[in-house]
C-alpha cells in the first residue's frame, strides 16, 4: 500500500520565544511530532511552518499532503485566506484529510471545514483525564478506558462545535470542567479529526497515548479509494435510469 | 393543546427500606417528581409502581400515557418481560416517549428499546458538575452553562450505549470521571431521553436544573402529530408513481 | 409566547426577467412565503430582496430576526461577504434559526455555516416524490408518509453536505436519483434546517406540506430561551469547584 | 496481522424450496458469499445453517468468529432467544462484528441490538440503483458514485431504524421508493452494518459492487485491537485522581 504523506504544520512561534516551550520542543511541536510518527514504515512525514516560504505550504508540497496536521495559535490571522480556502477545497473533494489539534480550534482551516466558531473556554494548565468513549472505533485502538495528563491548559465545554460523527474522546479537569477531546467530523469527501491535548507548555505530545491516537488517526484521515471521481462543482446530469442502463 | 399524559414509574422499593432514602422522598421518588411537574398546566401525572397490581402499569394506563418517566435499580430483573415488549412497542409505533431516569440504564425496557447493556462504571456519591453542551436543543432550555449536584452517585464512561441523536448534557465527577448525562435517541417513531443524576440517597430531584431539564424533556418527548399512521407491521406496498399519482 | 419574527431574504431576479417564474410567483417566492406563513398568529414575517438597501438586510432588520428564510441562486457571488459574516456569527451565537431553500444549497451563508462545498448533481424538471424518514421529528409533524411534486428541479446525491444531526425528508426523482431533502443541523448555539425543493419554474411551496414543514421548521429553528449568554469570545475562566461551590 | 474469522450463517431454507432460487444460488446464498469472500487473502470465511446443530453457531464456531453475517427471512422465529442472546452480548463486548443483510432487517438479533422493530413497507423485485452518500467511508471504497441492481425487491422507508452513525448508501426504486440501504450502527463495543439488497430470487450478490462492498464491510466490522477489558458488566470503581495518579 502507498505510503501516507503527512504534513505536519505548524504556527512555530511559541518555541522560540518561550524558554519553558523551548526546553520542552526545542525544535519546535512539528519536529516533536515528526520525531514520534517517523517510526511508522506506512508514514512520509514531512513539516511546515508559518514562516517558511508559502507560509509553509507551496502548492507542490500541499498537493502532495494526504494527511495534514495543524498547529497553530497566537497568529492564527496571519494565515491566508488564500491558503485556507486552498486547504478547505482539497479536504472537502477527498484529496486529504485533516488533523486540527489543540489550540487550531480557533484557527481558519477549522472554521471554515467545520462551520464552527470554534468557542470554548480555557484556563489555568492542571491535570487531565482522557476518557475513551468510543473503544470500537479504530482512533482508539490500543487505548485504555483512560489515561491521565499530569498538566495540560483547561479547555473547556460548552464547546460550539457541530455535534460530531464519532465523539471517542472525552476530557475531565481537575477544576471542574469537561470536554469533548477527540471527534470526527465527515466533511464533503474528507475526513477530519479533533484532538484536543496539546499546549505548547505541557508534555502531552510525549505521552504514549497521545502518540498512538495521533497516529491512528492520521490512519484513519487518510484518502479513501474512491470509486469516482470527487468533483468541485455540481454537475449538470441528463442521463435517465432508462437511457442509461437499459440500453 | 390536548396535555400529556404523564406516567411517572417507580420500582419504590429503596424509599421503604431505607432510613435515608425515606427521609430524602418519604412518598417515594415518584411522588415527588409529580409533585414538581404538577405545577405545569399542560400536564396529567400519573404515578404507578413495581408492586402495584399489573406492576403498575395496567393496558388501560399504559395505553393513556404518552411519556413514561421510569425509575427502576435494584428490581430490574422482576419486571415482566410482556411489559417490556408492550412498553417497547408502544414506544416504536409512536405512541409514546420514554424517559429512562438514573438507575434506569440497566432495565429491560431501556435495553430493549434503545441496543445495550447499559453499561457503565460506578461508584461512590460525590460532587457532579453538569455541563450543558447544546444550549441550542429544547432539552436545554433555561438551562445555565452548568450546574452544580453537591452529592450523587458516580457514574462513569465508559457508558456503552450507541451514539446519542444528541448529546445535551455531560458530567463531572470529583473522583476524576466524567460520563454523558443527558442524551436523546430517536427509537422507531418515538423520542427518548436518557438522564443520570438521581441517586434514591441523594437530593438531584430537588434541584431547580434537573426539575426544569425532566419538564422540558417530557414536552420534547411527547408523540408527535403524526401525518400517517404508524403500523406495527412491514406493509406491503403495490402502488407505482405512476398508478397512485398520475391518474 | 412572543412571536417569532420571520424574515424571507430572496434573490428576486428570476420574477423579474422569466415570464414562466413571473406567472407562478408574480410578486416574488419571498411574497408567496409569506403569505402562507401570515396565516400563523405566532410569526411576524418580513422580507427582504437582494436590490433592496443593505442587500435587504440592514443591521436593525438582521438584528430583529430570529428565523432567517435563504432563497438565492443564481447571484450567490453578489450577496456580501461582510453580511455573510453577520448572519453566520447571529446563528451561531443562538440569536437566530436559518432555513436555506432549494438552491440556497451554494449560498455563501450555507457554506460558511455548515461546513461544505453544498455540491450536488441536478437536471431537468421532473417528477419528485418526497419521503418522510423520521416522523417523530418536530418537523415532519402533519406530513404524511410521502407527497408528491409533479415537477421539481433534479437535486441528486452524491450532496457533499456534513453528515445531518437529523435526516428528516428524501426525495425520489423520476429519472433514477435520490436526495436528503429535509435535513437539520446543529450549528453553534443555533439551529438549521434546509429543504430541497422549491425550484423558481416549478410549484412546490403551493403544496400543504411543503408549507406545513417551512412552518413547522421555524417553529422549530426559533433561539432556544438560553439559560445563559451565549458569547461570541473563548472566555478565560478561573473558577474551581471548590472556590464557586464550596463558599 | 491476524486473519478475520469470518461466519456467514443463512437460512438456507429458499434455495431447498424454490426453483428460482436454487438456480441463482444452488449451494445456498452463504456458500455463494463465501465464494466471492474466499479470494480475499486476511479472510477464513465459514458458513453456519439454520437447520445445522446448534442452528449452525454451537459455541465453539461463535467464540471464534470476528465478524458474523447473517440472511434470514421466513424462519426468523426459529431462531432460538438464548442464540439471539449470545449473538448480542458478543457484538455489545467488542468480540465480533455483525452484518445483517437484505430481510435480517426483521431477524431477532438485529432487533435485540440495534433497538428497532425494523419495519419497512416492501413490494414487487424491480429496478434497484443504489446511490453513494459518504465516499469518504472505508466501506464505500472502490464504489462509484451509484451502480444498478437490475432487479431487487422493493424495500421502501419510511425504515424505522435508529438513526444511522453513517449512512452510506441510498436506493432508489423503479416504483417512486427509496431506502436508506447501507448504514452502519456502534453498537457497545461492537460495529453493525446493514445492507438492504440481496433478495433470494435476485441476482444482487452477483454484482461486484455488492461484493466489494461486502468485502469492505467486513474488514471494518472487525474487532478493534481494544487497549482494555471490555466487560460485561458494571464494575464498581473505587480509584480517585488523587489515589490512583498522584502516588
Amino acid at each position: 500500500m502507498k505510503k501516507i504523506n503527512v504534513t505536519i504544520w505548524n504556527e512555530f512561534r511559541h518555541e522560540k520565544t518561550e524558554d519553558a516551550v523551548k526546553a520542552l520542543y526545542p525544535d519546535g511541536i512539528h519536529a516533536f511530532i515528526k520525531g514520534f510518527l517517523d517510526a511508522n514504515e506506512d508514514m512520509n512525514v514531512r513539516t511546515a511552518c508559518l514562516d517558511d516560504p508559502d507560509q509553509g505550504l507551496p502548492d507542490a508540497l500541499l498537493e502532495d499532503t494526504d494527511v495534514l496536521l495543524w498547529w497553530g495559535h497566537m497568529a492564527h490571522r496571519e494565515v491566508s485566506d488564500a491558503l485556507v480556502e486552498k486547504i478547505r477545497k482539497r479536504v472537502f473533494t477527498g484529496k486529504m484529510g485533516f488533523i486540527p489539534l489543540h489550540s487550531a480550534h480557533k484557527s481558519k482551516p477549522f472554521a471554515a471545514i467545520l462551520g464552527t466558531n470554534g468557542n470554548l473556554s480555557w484556563g489555568r494548565d492542571q491535570k487531565e483525564i482522557i476518557w475513551n468513549m468510543l473503544p470500537a472505533h479504530e482512533i482508539a485502538a490500543g487505548i485504555p478506558d483512560h489515561f491521565l495528563l499530569e498538566l495540560e491548559e483547561l479547555y473547556s465545554e460548552p464547546f460550539f462545535i457541530p455535534q460530531p460523527d464519532e465523539l471517542i474522546f472525552g476530557g475531565w479537569f481537575e477544576d471542574g470542567h469537561i470536554m469533548r477531546s477527540g471527534a470526527t467530523f465527515y466533511r464533503g469527501a474528507g475526513k477530519v479529526f479533533y484532538f484536543q491535548p496539546g499546549h505548547e507548555s505541557c508534555r502531552a505530545y510525549y505521552h504514549p497515548c497521545v502518540q498512538r491516537i495521533i497516529t491512528n488517526a492520521i490512519r484513519w484521515a487518510r484518502p479513501n479509494d474512491f470509486g469516482f471521481a470527487i468533483e468541485d462543482a455540481c454537475p449538470h446530469v441528463t442521463w435517465k435510469t432508462t437511457d442509461e442502463f437499459d440500453a
